[in-house]
């Protein structure tokens, strides 16, 4: 059996990263997960917020927004949307899991992921994004010599998973997301282990059966789009 | 071996609630985890947000502050944290996973969570403080004939868990809480069944079976806190 | 005859404070006058505002909030309402009117007042119950070597009196309130002298003589409170 | 003795009223104290707010503003102060006591004070300026056949006194206001009863006496500025 | 002699335009002109603003916003820029100038602007490409027969042109934008009439012979532009 | 033929300006066109916006603004007008035109244009008024010895043309701008040069010998105007 877009049940949509897509940005990308469309551009400053001046340590931020007609109905402009300060937390805490902040010194990267188009996994997009538009930045630095290691602890992936008319299913676009009766969004590291896990059962709540079949199901996606950045980044990033 | 507040691993602090604590809400509490002291108030609007006009189907929402001197350094009053949005939608999707919304009707429930003096946890003690003053409204609006059954699908339990200094512990404190290695919130159902699961590690990412260990440590205290509702609610609430 | 509420004209509402209610802030207390219920809570920066710095004198200031179920009607979270303005503004030059600012040296005194649970006279509780927040936190300021001498100048106390069906009562709560020909708050220092007197008269105004016989009325009441203020600081405070 | 500019202590500053100062107000004045200017505006809605809607009641209320260079050093435009609030809640009750609300049917008068020069008084003199341009738009609407009667029921007056190095003085200027001991702002009907009283004693607080003795000073003021409300109105507001 | 980026001074960089950009509005486009880079979004509502409802007329607007990290020094999201507040206005008014808004009947078309990489000419840009959205946007409408008729009066086009170093030049990019003595932004329609003209000779003021020049040359610029969107319209818009 | 004011259709509109009519403004004036009324005032501060710390450059900045009432529909108070934004940067780029910013110096001038009263052409008169205000305030900063020389490069001068029921007009009234084809504000200095050029058609576009004539009309209307300013500041400004 097969979903509606004709997907099977553990099967991602089509990737597509395209790389240093916004000139003035020192990394970013288009990331693609079939129709949700993200820039993701990281930037950099040579400060870091009060709460680390003088600590050696720098800072990894992100902003999360969409463009108005990203959406099904158009969102009013600059209008604030408590969802979006719930997902930018989430994006910069998940990059911050795998960034050396004491390597990095005291400087700031900020990345913003703006949504061109959305259909569902908006995050983990924007979390994948972030961490290939990240570390492009990071390269860029050490080009410039403004850092002389990349301060990045390994490589970084999400995506969602939940239960949608009693099947497990991986990557949810927006109509099986808007329609699952469990969503769930996990963060790894290249090594497996687990960043955040963010799993939601408004609908109909889970028990721990479930939990680790779905934690399986987005470990298996994780480590394809790990495989991914590991090609992308292939003898520039980690020695391996 | 114990904690520097001289509990053990799998121990959580002393929790008192107040109920009836403010006379103008419908169900109100104040409730206490060691220090952290919420007040829960919820009231009733006889109207539902645009999304739901003509749907039949009620809505229950939260509402999450803090005075300006419930922490250890005064906040400024009125300012928009994009914490405090990410916390408000939690525990608003905690509630609704118990609430039958359509049994409910057209009718809008508000739970607002104001933290009086906080010391870690708030967003736990939060939801089951708001589970109360929600059960407590329905328990009003029934007596008022507003509603003639109790729109409830069961009790609603939430704590932390984390990995502090290499070991698992229970309900963190605020200084446990800024040092741990791993935090995790955890909501439950009286059945056990899990309704959000957010775990962040952003110091360092921990494994499958780490995981497993918190969610059974979680669900032990989870059980005491329902334990508590079901006295609480003893002969009003469920048949049971 | 007496009052709806039992009581004679001349009675204050039944005052309770509990000191120390909030463990972050240098000095706090929970004060009810019958069902109005105010956090009150100062808190203290080695900094003051711009028009003051190299001046050598100290500033203290108020802020005023409401939660959201604190009245009948549930009021929306964050918004700014001119009266609140109004009411800080009070707040903040009556405790100034006690304080030796020079005495106190360049720093701030925040006394934040949130009205937990509103029956009328929450202006008058705040001021009440912001002067014994700040005694506290004179002292233990001085406890920790932060000041040498306390810089009060004074007691403090206030009170609203009113015309109400043609009667002059003390201590309006919302019910009179909100009925009353004519609303005056008084605030005064221990030595009878006045600090402020704000009197409205949007529905029937009032000539001398009533305005002569409010302010004795306001006397009483204000004595009794500070009694209770001398009562609650004997050896500490002021040596009389 | 005399003051700083010439004037006696029991004097006010020279008034100058031009009537009809802005021709897209139904009423409007620009009233001058001295140096002070303000710009007095009342518009005509055929509404009233949420609260009144179905009372047969009418609604009076106003505004307060500063142009940001009427003031020695420029202030922000837009940017919102707090005594600004409680300065418009001054002038809307104050106008409210001496309008039928009844009378004047579901229908809304704003009154817009503009502050273009500052020099002390601008409260009291928007008070004044304000009820000259509600009084126009009353005639106005009339002529209009918008409404039957002139809803008003009497004259109203306001200024200001304060104990300035010691002296009892009327109409405080800018400088003198700032080094006062006491300011005391006060609104009276043409037959002499108290509408407001404002008076705070930040520096100074003072005794009963002396409040007798501003009274008294304040109503000497206010009937030289109710006289010329008179003369400007004879034959067209009240038959006298 | 040629320009720093090889362009002769009568050339427009390269234009690319990809339709069709964004799913979820009615019309869309990616229009680059070198690399300027904006997507327009051209979405429908079956209502008007309040001040034309009732007359049977719609109304076309636009908005215009530019992602964070689109210019080279990172702007702050969501703050209001009183420039982008004069551009929106200036691409709404001409894009309504080729509208038949009697027509098109009340419905709205909102055009979205949104700068992904900026480089000079985002305004000019953003006219072109949202006539192209808007255009798509009423053929979309017309097969889903929201309306029977193209209401469009003709084709639009839009060009920077300045003086630089004492020579005239055609579609500045920012590096020329920012030194340029005079500055000029032209609208004409595709029949050669101005629609808009906005001159800004903060440098260095011109005369009417220069200003002559200036329009010759932004209009071989705009029939150039023009003549790419009759080829892309070619036998769907209009009939020639 | 004569338009509905009786003016012939190259005739201004009775001119008056009333000089130091802020006394807190270094330059002010009342500037009226017919029944627009804007009171202008240059504002003085020694500091500089970022961008210019450190370059010796000057800055000169413009504000505008609009009382509630000086329209015939009352505008909200502190409401933000994209509008606004767009004609304020206009008066600052006009004003700027016509200073030497390097002879300026480090210090910044802020001109406030606030309309008591509008009948259109509001910012050109903004420009005219606040050219007479910059004037007089760097007469004053001179007296003060602040500055050396005037740094001044010429006299401005700004008006409104259009077309109106097919005639060429000058000096458009509000009646008139709201029903004219085109719409165009011209900013000349002193030698007719052109600094600023604004026209705009969203009714119906026109041809560039519209335009001409168009631009004659306004240049023998600024003539009058630059005639008035040459008169007013005669002995004082430049040497002529």
């Amino acid at each position: 059996m097969l979903r509606k877009d004709g997907r099977k049940f553990d099967q991602l949509r089509q990737i597509k990263i395209t790389r240093d897509f916004i000139k003035h940005a020192k990394g970013s990308c288009l990331i693609e997960f079939g129709d949700t469309r993200v820039i993701c551009a990281a930037t950099f400053e040579k400060a870091v917020p009060l709460f680390l001046k003088g600590s050696g340590k720098g800072w990894v931020t992100a902003e999360y927004g969409m463009l108005p007609a990203s959406v099904q109905n158009r969102i009013e402009r600059n209008k604030v949307f408590s969802r979006h300060a719930e997902i930018k937390r989430l994006i910069g805490r998940s990059l911050r899991s795998i960034v050396d902040l004491s390597a990095l010194g005291e400087k700031t990267i900020k990345v913003d992921c703006d949504v061109i188009q959305a259909d569902g996994g908006t995050r983990t997009a924007s979390i994948v994004g972030g961490f290939i538009a990240l570390a492009d930045c990071f390269l860029k630095l050490r080009d410039e010599a403004e850092i002389i290691d990349i301060p990045l602890k390994g490589f970084l992936g999400a995506i969602s998973v939940g239960i949608w008319e009693g099947n497990l299913i991986l990557d949810l676009n927006y109509s099986e997301d808007s329609s699952a009766e469990v969503d769930m969004n996990i963060v790894m590291k290249g090594d497996g282990e687990i960043v955040e896990i963010q799993g939601t059962a408004e609908k109909k709540p889970f028990n721990r059966d479930e939990l680790n079949e779905m934690i399986s199901l987005a470990e298996k996606g994780i480590n394809e789009i790990i495989e991914k950045e590991k090609e992308m980044f292939k003898g520039s990033l980690f020695n391996f």
